[in-house]
Parts: structure tokens; C-alpha cells; sequence
């Protein structure tokens, strides 16, 4: 029934959104004598937003943001000290060891037994690539796409490059925005596995689709066992 | 007698290393009150070489050890306004139009109508794309590919993806140590055709290799004959 299984990366096989959060929590400390915690946190939301364009996804991108509203924040008053340290908060997220999340290697194993695997994933190349070989599950992937953007049109591209009927597609992912409605738009099948914490640009305003192709799982160990559903229905 | 023509993207096919030495003289400017100019260059070279690692190659990259080096450099007491200026140098680069090198243009759709022609360039995958996109060459070439560093392995591996002999093929660029050596250590052929500037980590002590199926070519409008020449002999 399914030609094709392809997963997410971030918060769907190995934990991200938690390190951002936390050097988020870092800087929020590093301005608390310029501004109250949640305001720094929206002027960096709307940095990262405006940056898009320039930058892409990836913390890189996300270092230079922070840079960036730091000195907006202090209205130039922020020192060269603390940009290091805002510095170094980027890289140390980029030298962190990948730690996958429970259930995301056995899962990724069994399923690699049944199905030709893709691993989809968006952001830096040059890290995604570092976390691709850190991860240990490089082998599980018959195919690595790293892509700049997953919109419904990068999608299909992609399903027309490897020739895949949507109707014989499924992703999983914890993004609505970036795994799931695309997919489901184009008549693929998603699941959806929520991760603890969602950047507000993945999450906003935006609900699962009232798809019978859309399910949502509490954990990935439970995704053999929908697959082995599906099929059978 | 060639089963693929591949070029790099960067200071092959259009300029890029002129914005790069156009930003490093603004950057010395801004901290000239601090040290004299080849110091600067020098610190930052380090800086750049050391975060490599990190952060890779690309305009983001370059940003961030701008950064750093201008905090080193000033012992911290450069100012926030001053750390705004470097990231808008390195955002001038980023939304910077892509300016073809002269004749790439139709060198390349020349040679588009004889063979299958390839991509591959290393950097930063957004900025990358963007250029790509940007530059009116993109139906030309069959294949692009976009990798994070150029070393013999990474050749090795894309000539056995796409089942292609070294013997018959041939790449196109102005680095000698990105798009020469390696190819030519695989007994492949190579076109090297410099560019005025070149930065430093590309041209430490290399030099071109004696091999006959190395050539330098002062620019790459004479290409088409060189291979004619060769296909001939």
C-alpha cells in the first residue's frame, strides 16, 4: 500500500526544539536588565520572521537573529562580551550531540525492513548533514532530501522525482506546517506526532486537517502498528 | 569521450569572492582605530578557519566570524551599532544580484547541446539555491548538486551515484584545491580557470598539478574548444 515512508528529522527522530528553547531561556536572561522576558522573546520571534528570506532556517540563522535583536533591544548598549556569549550559545547547540527521541531508532529499524525509508528534513545543510551521521540511522534511509523549504510544491517535486502516487505517500512529522498539511493536500497520508515544544512559525494558527489520510500519534513507537492498519484496511 | 561536464558554481560561473574581499575592506575599515589592516585580515582568517568546523562555508558563516573577530579584535569594546554594521555587510552579500562571469553564459548552453552538464558547488544550501535560481543557468545543467565540502571522497562518491567513469569526466573551476586536485587525483580531467582573486584557504601552497589531463584556461569561453580539442585527439 505505501511505496514510500518518509520522516521528519527535528523533534520527529531526534530532539531540536528543546535546545533552541533553552539558549532562548539563556538569552532572555542575558536582556532581563533591558527588557521583560516575554517581549524579548516576541522582538526575537519578529528578527527571526524578517530574517527568513536573508537566512533560511538552521542556527546559524537563528545566531545571527539573536545577534541581531540583542543589540536592538540594548539599543546599541549590549557589549562585545555578551554578543560572544550569545555567540557561543549557537555553537554549542551545533556541537550537541544528537539524542534521538525513545522508540525513533527501533521504530526507524523495523520500518526499514517493510519499506523504503526517506528522511526529509529542512534547515542547515551543513549541520543536518553532521546530525545525519551522528544519528546512527543514516543506513535505515534508502534517501536523504534536505531541502531549503517543505511546501506542498517542494513535496511534489519530490514525489515526482522518485515517481510516488501521493495516494501511496505517508510522512511523519511533528509540524503541521511543514510535514503534515502539505502532504495532506496533496493526497498523501500523515502522521503526526506532536513534539513537547513547537516554534511559534511551525504551530501558528493552524489546526490537524480533518483528513481520513491524517493521524495523529502520541509516540513514533506506535507508527508500525498504524502502518500495519492502513495496509490491512 | 565525456560522459559528463561538471562546473563549480562560485567564481566559475559567477562572481562571488570579489563580494567577499569588498566586505573584509569595509571590515578593516571599521576597526581601523584598533589594528592596522593585514592584522585584521589575518585574525580574521584565523577566526574563519577555526569556525570551519562549526559553521562551514557560506555568507552566514563568514558573518559570524566577522563577529567574532571584531570582538576579538577590539578586546569587546567594539559597539553594538559597529556589530549592526558587519551583519548588514553580510546581508548586502546575501541579497547581493548574482553577476555572471563573462562568456558563462553561453559557454554553457553551448555546451548544454552536447553534454549532460552538472552543478557542484559547496556552501551555503539557501544561498546556494537562491544563486542558482538567480542566475538564468538552471536548465541547463542536468544534475546539480550542492555538498559540504569538495574533498576526492565526495567526487569519488558522485561519480559512483551517477555510474560515470573518471576517465570521462571533466570539471570546470577556478579553485585548485576544490575542483582540481581531487578530480585529477581520481585520474579524471580538469579545466582550471582562475579567477583575480582567491581566498586564501583555496590557495595555500597548491599549485597545478603536472597532469595531462590538467589545463588552465584564462577564461571559460575557451572551454568549448578545449574539449573539442580533446574529444579530437
Amino acid at each position: 500500500m505505501f511505496d514510500l515512508v518518509a520522516f521528519d528529522a527535528d523533534d520527529t527522530l531526534w530532539h531540536s526544539e528543546n535546545a533552541y528553547a533553552k539558549a532562548q531561556e539563556a538569552f532572555k536572561q542575558l536582556l532581563a536588565a533591558y527588557h521583560d522576558p516575554a517581549y524579548v522573546e516576541q522582538e526575537l520571534y519578529q528578527t527571526e520572521i524578517r530574517n527568513l528570506p536573508y537566512y533560511g532556517y538552521g542556527i546559524k540563522s537563528f545566531t545571527l537573529s539573536l545577534i541581531e535583536a540583542a543589540i536592538e533591544l540594548s539599543e546599541g548598549r549590549i557589549s562585545g562580551a555578551e554578543i560572544q556569549r550569545v555567540i557561543n550559545l549557537g555553537k554549542e547547540m551545533l556541537a550537541a550531540e544528537v539524542q534521538l527521541l525513545k522508540h525513533a531508532k527501533d521504530t526507524v529499524a523495523q520500518l526499514a525492513e517493510q519499506y523504503p525509508l526517506m528522511l526529509i528534513t529542512k534547515g542547515d545543510f551543513f549541520h543536518q548533514e553532521t546530525k545525519i551521521a551522528q544519528s546512527g540511522l543514516r543506513d535505515y534511509f534508502q534517501y536523504i532530501e534536505i531541502v531549503n523549504d517543505k511546501t506542498r510544491d517542494v513535496y511534489a517535486a519530490l514525489l515526482k522525482k522518485y515517481q510516488i502516487a501521493p495516494s501511496r505517500f505517508v510522512m511523519v512529522g511533528n509540524s503541521l506546517r511543514s510535514d503534515i498539511l502539505p502532504v495532506v493536500g496533496l493526497g498523501g497520508w500523515a502522521a503526526h506526532i506532536p513534539y513537547s515544544i513547537t516554534w511559534a512559525h511551525e504551530s501558528a494558527v493552524l489546526q490537524e486537517p480533518e483528513s481520513e489520510q491524517c493521524f495523529e500519534l502520541e509516540h513514533i513507537g506506535l507508527l508500525p502498528a498504524l502502518l500495519e492498519q492502513l495496509v490491512k484496511s
